[in-house]
Formats: C-alpha cells, structure tokens, sequence
C-alpha cells in the first residue's frame, strides 16, 4: 500500500476498541505549491488525543468520523515544492527531519509555517515528540508556571513512568527539589525512577494504597503535586499537601474511560484551610516558553543528564494498539508508533 | 449573673447539640496592668467555628474542652489600667467601642494589642464585625485578589445571601461585572438579592437544581465562582465555567456536619481543558489588604452604597442556638448575638 491513514469510524464508549477505527489506504496525498511532502517516521500517541475521540466541546477539537485523525509526528521530507520557510523562518530542503501536527498516517502534504525542521544532533527525531517537544513543555511549563515551583520543595508526581511524569520528576531534582516522589505501577518502573532518573522515593500503587505510602514517603508533606491521573492520587495529595500547597493538574487518565463521571475527592474542603490551589494546564497556553525549555532542557539532554524511554510500536497497523496501551499503563515513557 | 462565657464539654458529632456546650457563671475577669476591662455588646458566630470544635489539625486553634471558645466582638470600655494604647497605636479611654477577639463571655480583660477603637460614626458597632470586618475583608479579597476579578467579569456566589456572599455580589456589581449571579435558600432571601443588592439574577436551590439553574441564568457561562457552600454548587460552577474560570474557596458549609467525608464533584476533570483555577483562602491570610478594603468599602458604606442584614439574637444564653441556627441557613445576612 503506498498510503495509509486512520480513521474514526465511531465514538468509543468507554475503552477504546479496534472497531472504532479503520485503517484505510489510497493514493498518496500530492504536492501543491508551496508545500513539501513528507514521509513520517515516528507517530505520537498521546493521552489527550482520547477526549478527541468524543463528540462534544473539549479543549482541541473532536476528531470527526470517517476523516483521517491527527496528531503530533516526526518525518523526513521527500519533496519540496518552491521555496519553502518553516515556521521558524528557516528553508526547508529534502531530506531534512521536521515535526509536524499530521499524525496517524504514512505521509503529509504541509506548507511551511505547519512544520519546522528539528536538529537531530541534539537528539534522536523522535525525542522532538517526546522531551523535548509538546511532551517535554507539558512537563516544564505545568511543575515551573503553573505550580510554581520553588528550590526546596517537596514534590509528587503521579504515572512518574510516564513521559511527562519522568521528566517532572527529573526537572524538580535537577532544580533543587528537597525531596522528589513519584508513583508508578509496578517494581520494575519504580526502581526505574529511583536508581536511574534521581526520584528520592517510588511509590507501587498497584501494590499498596497511595494515601498511606504518600504519607510514608513525604511525612513531612509535599508544596507540589503533578497530578497525571487524578482519583485517589490527588484525593492522596490534598491530604498530605503542606500550607500553600499546589496542584499543577495536566491529565486524569483515570476518568479518560469513564462511561460515568466517578465522584471527585471526598476531601476537596482541605483546599480552604491549607490556602491550596488547584490549576489545570494544557501546554499550548505556554508556548511562549518554549525557548527556555528547549535551552534548559536541551542542555541537560546534551550534558546526559536527563534520561527517557520509548515504548515503541512497529507498523502503522499498530498504533491503535499502542494507542490502547498506553491508556492502560503498557508504556514506559513516551508512547511512539515507527513507520 | 455577673460574669458568663460559654464552653465547650463535648465535641459534636455531626450537628452541634446543645449538650455540647456549656453557660458557665462565675466572677468577673479582674484588670490587669496596662488592661481594658470591656463589657461585650455583640458576638460573632461564624462557620469557621464548626472547624474549630473538632480535634485535630486546622487552620485556626481547636478549642479546648472545658474552656471558654473565643471568637469576633464588640464591645465598651469600662476600665483602664494605665495608659493603654489599641493596635494602631491609639489610646484607649472609657467609654470607646472597641473590636477584639474574646467573644463568647460577658467581659473580656485584654491588652492594648488585643483591641481596636473603632468609628462608630461611619458604621454602626456591630458593623465592624460584618461588613466592615472579618466578613467584609473575607469577600474583598476572596473576590479580588483570589478570584482575580475582572470588570466584565460573570460572577456566581453561593450562600449569597449570607454575609459574605451578599457583600462579593454587591462589590462585583460596584465594581463592574457584566453579570452576578447569587443562589440562596427560599424566595424572600433571592428577592432581596435582586431587588435590594444589585445581584442580576438569584437561584433557589431549595426549589430547583442548581446546575440547570446556573446554566439558564448564565448561559453564556461563568468566570468566577466564590465557593461558600461545595457540594453541588461547586460541582455547577466547574459546568458552567467558561475558559480560564477562577474559584475562590471560602467555605463549604455543606460539608461542615459531615460525619464521613462526601464525595467531592464528579467532574473536576474539566479544570484541565477549561484551565481552571481552584483556590482556598482565609481571610487573615490578606489583612495586607485591609486598609483598601475600610476605604474602599467603608466609602460605599457611608454613601449608602452597600447594604447588609443582621439576623440577631438576644441574649448570652441563645449564642449557642444562633450558632447552630447559621450552619443550617437561619440567618439572612450577618448572624450576631446582642448582650
């Protein structure tokens, strides 16, 4: 097949299923002027892209049924039609690397100010999906503005495994954090967090409940929580939240399934008498710190001082799949479809 | 009686009972040097004291079994020992109304530091426990500073008829909001809301849903939210908040009787696309503020600007029942008890 692209064929109740989506081949997608055409190599699938499958307002627009879905993928550019400028001003030439937001299918036709070409000597094209793209500025932007992270705070990080978790957690030790939790399902991600990525302490939730083992792991309380999962890991955090305590709130991957809406935290009143506060974030609102993050972070990537892994799937068949899986937890880091 | 003050004997399960508190009698308190002896005229019974007759951790002092509870009052001078200055520097003769934290009793025996004349030409003296005191200062800076107002903004406040809520209704309206919206118990209190205070428009929550309710009078949505109830009318908020909302976190009344912890909202995922901003606060944590707040608010009472309520009861022997009367909504406005 020379092209394909996934559909949403139906809204999903609940879990996602494979009948809810088609692949579909055709013929390849042709160049207008002013456009390049790629050939992507790396899909992102990400768990915002689930609220996208829901009729209905959310904060980027539903996919529609029997269109091609998108998202956030790296490729190698194969054509180029007149002279082209990415949206960094920069000319765009065949075979270069660029991010772009045509996801979920073999190959895209953009103009330039929809891509921008990403230096691979920094890092691997697939991490411009992962920390140091759109996963990365979630992770920065939500534990440094919307938190407001201070050197010397005690932070939680919930799904720390996670892309955007792993790298809160890096971030906060990197910048001072007087002691960094993170929670993870099972031992083999939370030795991860603790002997390689520089998390003080690592929290199983799936073998001991999260209210106590916070408390154990943070007796003295915790200034931050980067909730990812809300649930009784943030019912956990306001608990053991000091005075002024502050959640940055970027995903609650625990409701994303829910068919009915689950109660909230039983212990919400805490927020009036320790003055917390709650906020929630999605990483598009803070686009105008992306040159901070990509020095500062960029620069640990280059000194090797922040670590990441990939769980990736082969084949565009597969990325429902991975898709699936990484509602579920079956990733470690971020989630990526290879073509 | 000469002398009286209330204890508490028992903390309440659930609702206070009379049987929790305790009028005990004895001799009056005696001067000490460089002390005012004050005969009390009114005091304050507030929500916040439901908190206090717990065990355990809160933002202010359990009280103590067997001992006078102290709380807002006001009251005259009828000794001075020495030559007694009040907290802002003033001296302090036979005869002034002073405000100070010893209610609960009869008399109370305070230092300079521990009282404020106050100017019962601008207000009358029980108006500097309400509107011109902690009350007033709770809704200013609930509703301007941890609310963020804005003019132009829609405002909700629940338990608007109380006096906190009545005073952030009327100081948005003041202060140019497009729309104020107050919910309230029963059409008497919603009638003087819309007819006396300037609110837009006010809900019954006892005669019909609140979240529908919020939806019909604010259909374009909401942009603050000032939290004195929970419940079911934070859970309408996080609905009926349009992008960028704010809630400040004053009080949730509801749950203040709870014996088990209720369920907090089911859909506070919806702080995460909406980025919405949760925040509790207590007054005492903005008295940097309290200078604009007399001048600003004090103006509008002079010039008949603001108006409040008093729900009063007479007599020492009835604080008790009045307390228990506010946390079940039997006041309209300020809840006071006259000596």
């Amino acid at each position: 097949m020379d092209y394909q692209e996934w559909h949403l064929v139906r809204r999903p109740q609940g879990a996602p299923v494979d009948e809810d989506f088609e692949l579909v081949g055709g013929e390849r997608p042709r160049l207008d002027d002013d456009t390049v055409l790629v050939r992507n190599t790396f899909l992102s699938v990400d768990p915002y892209m689930r609220g996208r499958m829901n009729d209905g307002p959310s904060y980027v627009p539903a996919f529609r049924l029997g269109a091609p879905m998108d998202g956030g993928a790296v490729g190698v550019v194969r054509e180029v039609s007149g002279e082209v400028k990415d949206s960094t001003g920069r000319a765009v030439q065949v075979g270069d690397t660029v991010l772009h937001g045509l996801g979920w299918r073999t190959h895209a036709v953009l103009p330039g100010r929809a891509l921008r070409v990403v230096d691979t000597d920094v890092a691997p094209s697939q991490a411009w999906l992962g920390v140091l793209g759109m996963t990365g500025l979630t992770a920065y932007a939500g534990l440094l503005r919307v938190a407001g992270f201070r050197e010397g705070d005690v932070v939680f990080v919930s799904a720390a495994a996670g892309s955007v978790g792993s790298l809160v957690g890096q971030i906060a030790h990197l910048k001072g954090a007087s002691l960094v939790v993170g929670s993870a399902g099972g031992p083999e991600k939370t030795r991860w967090l603790v002997d390689d990525l520089g998390f003080d302490r690592a929290i199983d939730y799936k073998a001991e409940p999260i209210g106590k083992a916070l408390e154990e792991a943070a007796p003295d309380g915790i200034d931050v929580y980067f909730d990812n999962v809300g649930g009784d890991h943030l019912e956990a955090a306001l608990s053991s939240f000091k005075q002024h305590g502050r959640a940055a709130i970027c995903g609650m991957i625990q409701r994303y399934n829910d068919t009915e809406a689950a109660p909230g935290p039983r212990n919400l009143a805490l927020v009036i008498g320790k003055r917390l506060r709650i906020e929630g974030f999605i990483q598009s609102d803070h686009l105008d710190l992306r040159d901070d993050f990509e020095r500062e972070v960029g620069g640990w990537v280059r000194e090797g001082k922040v670590q990441w892994r990939e769980t990736v799937v082969e084949g565009i068949e597969e990325a429902v799949h991975g898709f699936q899986a990484l509602l579920t937890g079956g990733n470690t880091g971020k989630m990526l479809v290879r073509l």
